[in-house]
């Protein structure tokens, strides 16, 4: 296929390979994207992003009017991916450093899950709108790992989420195997499930199995789960419905620090870093 | 540190950053090697090969009249490695694509384990001599996992391996925790574990649990170690005290096949490919 050009970035050790490819010209398959994505004889990563111009995309022409670019996110094997917490923040990162944007307005980023606001905290913090949670509750499901069992809140986030808190990190044990739930029509797609504790006050740090993938060392929907449920802990005695507009809490994932706030309108803010680390060129 | 310039390759997915240094200036300390090493922040790698002349290293002086170039190799963790198996074919390959050696001779590579010869068979598969294994039986070991136990044969092929013959790979389970043996002392310094099931004639496959790492995709002495005990298998009936000459075992690992023969010396020669995939730059 050829020589191709990429840049290597990661927000919190989710890591992805960016690709410039702004007028769309590339052919990006899932072959290619595996191959990118391999840790050994590609690049290595979670996710492919194609830093491309939305009007150039067939995905992307819907959002070419509100948004000049658009994230076409992949997975690591290959499939079309619709939004990622992390990745949107490494993808406005590396548009900043490219000098594509102007880091002093807000960033409007078109996303098969529609158009994403970032905006540029400072150097290497960025925040992003991640949308209004959905509690689907009030019963809860039981999540089970390593022999053990927790009562877990389902939380969606546009993907659904199960959140359990733990007295340790270590107790769900290495998290090689799917954690299971039940009961098991609670969650007929899979469910992402964060193991949390708390830390401190507004302070909270978790572990996370994503369905599909395992265990990773960040999840960006995840900690908003997590932090979802922890404001809703902290605000059981108010009887309160509503998340606490301008409260922040901080989530330790395993590779990182991220922060979480909530907005009067109810949407979840997303806050964290992003950095560009390697950059080169791979014959695939 | 600045701007680090780097090559990527692997041999049966086992794999590596190379860094050139022919007159050995460059600084590379544990955290740097680290850091390169890092699957998310850095470029990724079970190790780092320094491709650097023998006489511009304290290490490598010993051997400057012997080998122009000495592979300084280090694990991930930081740590001076001694030998890799297939990281001296990778070494071998990325001298011969930059032109720096003539690939129509053996070509000796300096290393902390002394001077191996590499032998250039094709344009993309190397041999290189691993020496003489040492069996230091009879007494075989039992090797546990997955809450199993099989008998397993010690090899020392300057390295410690136990040989397991299992009936089906999955058998030792996920080999997410260390394998146990028994007697405890039959390894005081730790063993690589090789789980091995025949595929046909002089052709079998094999997992590696590796001391100290954890699951790998290949392991060039686990490999050669695999092919002795077969060998001895295979000859019992001769009451064969040698390694048959002239004869060659296939050994699938999971990162691909590796091929292991035999020399009249007894000297164990190892046969497989090296790739290299990217180069770049990376920020650290």
């Amino acid at each position: 296929m050829g020589t191709i050009s990429w840049v290597k970035g990661h927000g919190t050790e989710n890591d992805f390979v960016l690709l410039h490819d702004p007028d769309g010209t590339m052919r990006l398959d899932e072959g290619l994207v595996r191959e990118l994505c391999h840790r050994r004889r590609g690049v290595g990563a979670d996710g492919v992003l194609r830093v491309v111009r939305s009007a150039a995309l067939d995905d992307g022409r819907p959002y070419a009017d509100e948004a000049e670019w658009f994230m076409d996110f992949r997975n690591a094997d290959g499939s079309t991916g619709e939004m990622c917490g992390n990745g949107v923040r490494v993808f406005a990162h590396y548009l900043r450093v490219h000098g594509l944007v102007d880091p002093s307005v807000e960033l409007p980023v078109g996303t098969r899950a529609g158009v994403k606001r970032v905006r540029f905290e400072d150097d290497s913090q960025l925040s992003v709108d991640m949308g209004r949670p959905r509690l689907p509750g009030p019963s809860a499901v039981m999540v089970s790992a390593a022999g053990r069992s927790w009562p877990a809140v389902p939380v969606d986030m546009g993907n659904p989420h199960a959140v359990a808190f733990v007295d340790d990190l270590a107790d769900p044990g290495p998290l090689v195997e799917q954690p299971t739930w039940s009961p098991s029509e609670a969650f007929p797609k899979g469910v992402n499930i964060e193991f949390a504790v708390w830390r401190g006050s507004r302070h909270l740090a978790m572990r996370v199995h994503e369905r599909g993938v395992g265990e990773t060392r960040s999840c960006g929907t995840g900690a908003c789960s997590v932090a979802v449920v922890a404001a809703a802990v902290d605000h059981l005695a108010d009887q309160q419905v509503n998340l606490p507009a301008g409260e922040a809490y901080r989530i330790d994932v395993p590779g990182g620090s991220l922060t979480v706030s909530f907005r009067a309108d109810q949407h979840v803010v997303l806050t964290g870093p992003a950095v560009l680390t390697a950059r080169g060129e791979i014959d695939l």
